[in-house]
């Protein structure tokens, strides 16, 4: 928690200037540059060996994971990439060809989205490989997407399935760009948010923004045939259901729509990405905090999981 | 030289599109981002503790230098600073009002500057503290200065004085934001860069970019008192003039210009900044290589400084 609190007494201070549309606690920065139709998103992203991957990861996986988290978050608020800015941190005893694997997963990455690398830097990190990666993008005036702006009743979405994203999915997850950009361009989407800490927390991050709180419906949570496996055969693992609230690293779309629109967003979704499941998980309400509903009731739900009936 | 192939190698095959006017090898990199009267600068750059400061640096000047590095690469694009992320890899131990302090000497050079920090992120590099700054800037449009513009009979300019600066002016050094622009708005300079690795070595940097070869003068080659002091009380230390030619980290303008805009330059300059100094050092020539003049004759000189008679 010493880093979340270092963090709030940092951002009450920050230097702005009347570029500033969204800074920090977001997806990205937002900035109004002076373009009539479009603002410029701004974000940076870090992995460090031993913290974010394992000393035994394929390095093309590091690449594409790395800028893929980046480009992650310029999905999340239905944003465009355009250019990105990569540091490495190289251990005195790095492999040239290391190096240029991780460059091999990012570029193959960045051509897909029409990403332009445009430099960066290399420096020394004796004990770890760490990768940052800058990002710019641009987002269409008034289609930009934060994560303030659930209302009381709206309906909450999720793309995709959730949970044991660690055993691998993580490291070759594909950011939801197109559909990110489809959602805004035909629907008014109130808040949106990429899971990265885990359905629970992230959640938390639109409920707080907003000031609003959510009723979710356990049977509705989109549960990883991954995490369901886990659950079945290793007696340690947590049930399938806390890991899709929990896991995180799922990279997929939290979002919430006014609950009138949820059946033609449905409808208009299977006919566009029939191959990506979304799913209607609960909907904002105007108590704060977060519940869950299943068939023995209503309980509480943190960024831990739920509480199980005693 | 394993990083400077490494980097050469990965840059062959960078990912493009249609933004890109400058990719990697410029001080930043150019983007048309389709504003008729600016284009848009994108830089970053790192710092790692005990590689680029000491571990008793005061955080304040860690702060201070990892902006003001960033802002110095604007100012050699004769950019405008707009907006900064931060990156920091902090160690397990770390102190909370030691990164307070550093974002102390930070934002105050960030105001000064109509900079704003737009966010940025907290991870963990547990061995060493690690400060990353991404920074985005803007050029007027036919205004901007690249390495690459040098021509044969240019006049070579350095603002400043020059070596010694690990003595402590590195930590504290001024970005020469206003002095850049000022440079580009009333004369047309034909290639500029900020001096990091120090004189000889950026000078080769221009040279290369533009294919052309210079002239120094030994004697107009302006030795900060911190060099000379040096020189004369410690036997190991550098010569004064290798000290200016190779120590690096002094962040002042290498630039050059017409030949003809040289005197009224030098005028024009005595005026706006009397604080100052402005040197022409020597010119550019069609032959390739650098070579320095003094009164025994004409040496050739390297990155590493000049060969001594013998």
């Amino acid at each position: 928690m010493k880093e979340f609190e270092l963090i709030a007494r940092l951002t009450r201070s920050l230097p702005a200037n009347k570029s500033v549309v969204v800074g920090p606690g977001d997806d990205c920065a937002v900035l109004d540059v002076g373009i009539p139709e479009r603002l410029l998103l701004f974000k940076t992203d870090a992995l460090v060996e031993g913290v974010h991957f394992k000393n035994e990861t394929p390095p093309d996986k590091i690449g594409h994971k790395a800028l893929a988290r980046c480009l992650s978050d310029v999905a999340a608020m239905a944003g465009t990439p355009g250019a990105a800015l990569v540091t490495l941190g190289l251990p005195a005893n790095f492999e040239p060809s290391f190096v240029e694997a991780i460059y091999g997963g990012m570029n193959s990455l960045a051509r897909r989205y029409e990403v332009a690398i445009v430099g960066g830097e290399t420096t020394s990190n004796p004990e770890r490989l760490l990768l940052s990666v800058s990002m710019l993008g641009w987002v269409s005036r008034g289609k930009g997407v934060l994560r303030s702006g659930a209302e009381v009743g709206d309906a909450i979405f999720v793309t995709g399935e959730l949970g044991g994203s660690l055993l691998g999915r993580h490291l070759e997850f594909e950011p939801r760009l197109i559909e990110a950009t489809w959602l805004a361009r035909h629907f008014s989407i109130h808040a949106m948010i990429d899971i990265s800490d885990g359905l629970a927390g992230d959640l938390q991050h639109i409920l707080k923004a907003s000031r609003v709180g959510a009723e979710l419906l356990s049977s509705a949570i989109p549960i990883n045939r991954e995490a369901r496996a886990r659950g079945r055969t290793e007696s340690s693992a947590k049930p399938p259901l806390l890991a899709a609230l929990t896991d995180g690293e799922d990279f997929e779309l939290l979002f919430t729509v006014a609950s009138r629109d949820a059946v033609p967003l449905l409808d208009s979704w299977k006919k566009r990405f029939p191959q990506l499941t979304l799913s209607c998980i609960g909907k904002i309400t105007a108590s704060e905090g977060v519940t869950i509903r299943d068939k023995q009731g209503v309980r509480p739900l943190t960024v831990h999981g739920y509480e199980h009936f005693s």
